[in-house]
C-alpha cells in the first residue's frame, strides 16, 4: 500500500450565484485591484488516502467527493492526485 | 490585454490546528472511507484579471493574496495562471 495526496478544488457550478465571489471582488477592487473582472470562490481540500494503486485512489476520491465533499446539485469538483512523500 | 485565469488554493500553514479537516475525516471514516489517513481543509478561488503578460498576472495575484486573500500568519497560498478562453 502506497499513500496518495488528493488536492481536491470544489467550486460552484457556474449558474448559481456566488455572493462571496462578489465580495471579495468587491473587496479588491476598493483595494485598487481595478483589473479583477471575476471572482467565485469555493472549497479546497487535501486528503491524504492508502491505497495499492494511483486508479484505486482515484476511483475512492472520486467516491468521497459524490458521497460527503461535493453537493452535486450545486458544485463541481475536480481533483488531482499524486504519490505523498 | 489578455484575460487570465488564477486558481488559487489556500491553506492553513501546516502547524496551525484544522478542526474543520479532523471533522471532514471524521465523517469519511463513519461513511467506510477508512483508508483516509487526513484531511486539511482550506479556500479555493478562481479569479480572472486583465493583463498585458501573464507575468503581470502571476505579479498582481501574488499581491492580492498578500493584501487580503490569505492572511500570512497562518495560511499558505499557492496559485496557477493560464490564459483564460
Amino acid at each position: 500500500m502506497s499513500t496518495f495526496l488528493a488536492r481536491v478544488d470544489i467550486t460552484l457550478k457556474p449558474t448559481v450565484n456566488d455572493p462571496q465571489g462578489l465580495t471579495i471582488r468587491g473587496a479588491l477592487h476598493s483595494l485598487g485591484f481595478k483589473e479583477v473582472q471575476s471572482v467565485r470562490a469555493g472549497k479546497y481540500m487535501e486528503i491524504r488516502v492508502e491505497a495499492a494503486t494511483p486508479e484505486e485512489a482515484e476511483a475512492r476520491v472520486t467516491e468521497m467527493c459524490r458521497k460527503l465533499l461535493a453537493n452535486p446539485v450545486i458544485e463541481d469538483y475536480r481533483f488531482e492526485i499524486e504519490e505523498a512523500k
